[in-house]
């Protein structure tokens, strides 16, 4: 006898999750079989809410549940330091080292030619137009070290060098081939401090 | 900044879950957020479908989606070999060997006076009538090596009998102080073969 099919079901798509293998998924489902309904609903409920609630911030690109995320409108930030990053979950990391207090711009994606994601399909033209309203004093460009990023960094860097504002790139300490959702907190805090021109 | 609200509280949720750490869950929460939204649906659809869906069978007590489970039901199952374990998982655990073919009794837990557990908690009467009703040739008492499954052992052992009925237990190859959950299929096999008379 195998697993009946609403649990070999549950199986399979827990053990798509990131880091979880068929067993360990064995054994969750074991133990939701095992806990009581209301951890199933407790779970369940919290998983819908997160998809449901959070969005990306209007400005940012950041995950929240306002219209504009309190990093861009907080009142212990300097607006004149703009980092751009590829992803939401990039600005979770930079925020975690607790060493960046300016504001972020998410491009949402990378420049992949492979994947058919040109510079037209990420937010590109957003940030440019972003930084001619704001002015900032520097953008920080804190993408990844991969081959893909790294061609992404010199557009990136290329669009806004009409605008004169000066632009650096995140650099010691980001090990090579890595993307930045990979790295430590000291590992990302040093690559902060050591940021050099383009 | 921390995450926001509902993802901290669905990262607390995950991390609750039996292997699953702190640093697993967010990249469970980040990449749930990443997916489409189909994917939590999926998802918090087979949790909820797993728990409503699946009870115990009246009879044995197994994981089913039915009254009486297709174990009980099965007609390659050989009804005269009764096996007793202490919950519906190590029932599939014992599927899994592949080399048993009788029928299940599941006692829903094991004596535990420490958590007030005693012996009117446990389908251990309902056992008893099961094996004067049914007379099966064999009991095999699959219970783990645990101090507390020891106990249970011996009392249903000295339970049944008067019933005259041969009570056997699994010995060879579960290691000392494991539960039978943590077996792999081989030691549980090999359980099964050197299994001796109380």
């Amino acid at each position: 006898m195998d697993y009946p099919q609403p649990v070999q079901n549950l199986i399979t798509l827990v053990a798509k999750l990131p880091g979880i293998g068929k067993r360990s998924a064995e054994r969750i489902a074991l133990h939701l079989l095992k806990a009581g309904p209301e951890t199933s609903r407790n779970l369940a409920q919290a998983i819908l809410e997160t998809k449901s609630k959070i969005h990306n911030c209007a400005r940012c690109g950041s995950y929240t549940e306002l219209d504009c995320c309190e990093i861009c409108t907080g009142p212990h930030r300097d607006p004149s330091i703009l980092c751009v990053v590829e992803g939401p979950n990039d600005i979770l990391s930079l925020e975690r080292t607790g060493s960046y207090t300016g504001v972020y711009h998410a491009l949402m994606g990378r420049i992949s030619p492979l994947n058919g994601i040109g510079p037209e399909q990420l937010r590109i033209a957003a940030l440019v137009e972003r930084v001619r309203q704001e002015q900032p004093a520097e953008v920080v460009l804190a993408l990844g070290a991969e081959v893909e990023s790294d061609a992404t960094a010199h557009y990136v860097a290329e669009q806004l060098q009409p605008l004169g504002v000066p632009v650096t790139r995140i650099g010691l300490g980001l090990p090579a081939g890595s993307a930045l959702e990979a790295a430590d907190e000291v590992t990302l805090a040093r690559a902060l401090e050591g940021r050099r021109k383009l």
